[in-house]
């Protein structure tokens, strides 16, 4: 066991197989072994031209590999193989557990490098095709999840959270919480005409998206179609962005005209 | 001037040419013409292969070619070419103005796509290999920006400006607030020991970064090497990172022991 080959940590993107960074199509293609998330889509394992292909079946919400496990099985890969692929959803460094990886791996004495992946809310937000922050509306943006660590309950998990604060949200893995997260920005002061766009499987031919206000949302999902129970009921991951930078395109309104000859709708110059 | 192309709006990315997603590089590839931010690498536009390109040069803090301006050359453009693309540094979604442009463009009923790019906050993490979420420590992050818009003054713009509360912040383009972001952190309660990192044209030959503590970049940048004025006098892109999840291995310290066999440093055990 003295071989040690390199492990690359690399951005899968948020699923369509050309949204991966080119670093990152480039090492799945002389990979030897890649180590994937469930959540990759196939046409993405597709460019992995000679590699011994592993699901390290990490799901938010199902039963799963256990991280210990996945950490073993990286530690192992490397002893193996020159080229070691760990190919984790959307980008490493953002709700991925990256950090235990990367530890299992320094503790073995094996080198890494991290190439990032597009992370889905901003694939969401190119999808909506709604800037997530806006000149004179939204200066920050938040990333947040709900998902409980394991072994947590429901209560420790709300206690122990603050609902942040930027003008701009965007929650992964909400779907669970989504209701409930509604209601706590609405107490706290967010207007319930409040845009929100949620989001199903982003860039993949499975994407499904709704738009609605926070206040329907906190009243389960009141949005015409599809009924509430069809998003609720899905196990895909869902992505919820919240902000008044996400209205019908913000800026035809802010700004008064950008150029000579374009006729905006202005509803706020009279104001 | 009936005939209209197709403009794509892309994210380049953080810097590096193979930061780009395979989309984007397949449409530079193919482009007739691209408008460009002064921020994107010539290795990047190393791979327009046929493409006339036109830098448009924005850039922050700088004079640059007002939006205006851009707004009406993309539009001209795709009065021209079949394939434009506007290439955009970072995402186009994150503090890129983007919508500006795209109400341009639906004004003059011209056909659009959007393709993410990585935002240089991921590329950052990867660069320090800190994981920006962490168990138990960090479930939300926050980008921000306290670069002003065109007109505002400093107090204007203050004023204006809440402290975003999330767990890990990365403040883009906050050379100029560096200190005094601190010192709000500070009053807003963040510990002076909190770890911050700044980076620098990152994923570019340029990138330097530098590692600290809130504490010591309230105090104007004092770390050891280099100099502050070293850091403050460049005018390259900063990036400040903040937050306890990007502390030394974080993960190694809280989760006594990952696997067996392995040793860490287990400082919070015993407390």
């Amino acid at each position: 066991m003295s071989f040690l080959g390199k492990v690359f940590l690399v951005g899968a993107g948020p699923g369509a197989a050309d949204l991966i960074t080119v670093r990152g199509a480039n090492l799945l293609a002389k990979a030897d072994v890649v180590l994937h998330d469930a959540l990759v889509e196939p046409e993405m394992l597709a460019l992995c031209k000679k590699a011994k292909l592993i699901a390290v079946g990490k799901r938010c919400g199902k039963l799963s590999t256990s991280q210990r496990f996945i950490n073993k099985r990286l530690v192992d890969a490397a002893h193996a193989y020159p080229i070691v692929v760990r190919l984790k959803g959307g980008d490493p460094m953002l709700f991925g557990r990256a950090d235990e990886e990367l530890a299992a791996l320094e503790a073995a004495g094996i080198s890494y490098e991290i190439v990032p992946g597009i992370t889905s809310a901003l694939a969401g937000a190119a999808s909506i095709q709604r800037s997530l922050t806006l000149r004179g509306v939204a200066r920050s943006i938040a990333f947040v999840t709900h998902a409980k660590a394991s072994g947590e309950t429901n209560n420790q998990h709300k206690n122990d959270f603050a609902t942040p604060a930027a003008d701009t949200l965007v929650y992964y893995m909400g779907r669970s919480h989504a209701r409930w997260i509604a209601n706590q920005l609405m107490q706290d002061g967010r207007p319930a005409s409040t845009p929100v766009h949620l989001l199903e499987s982003v860039s993949t031919p499975r994407e499904r998206k709704w738009s609605m206000t926070l206040g329907a949302l906190a009243d389960e999902g009141a949005c015409d179609t599809p009924a509430p129970a069809e998003w609720l009921s899905s196990d895909a991951p869902l992505l919820i962005l919240i902000g008044e930078a996400l209205a019908e395109r913000a800026s035809a309104q802010l700004n008064n005209g950008l150029q000579d000859g374009f006729v905006f709708a202005d509803s706020r110059r009279s104001a």
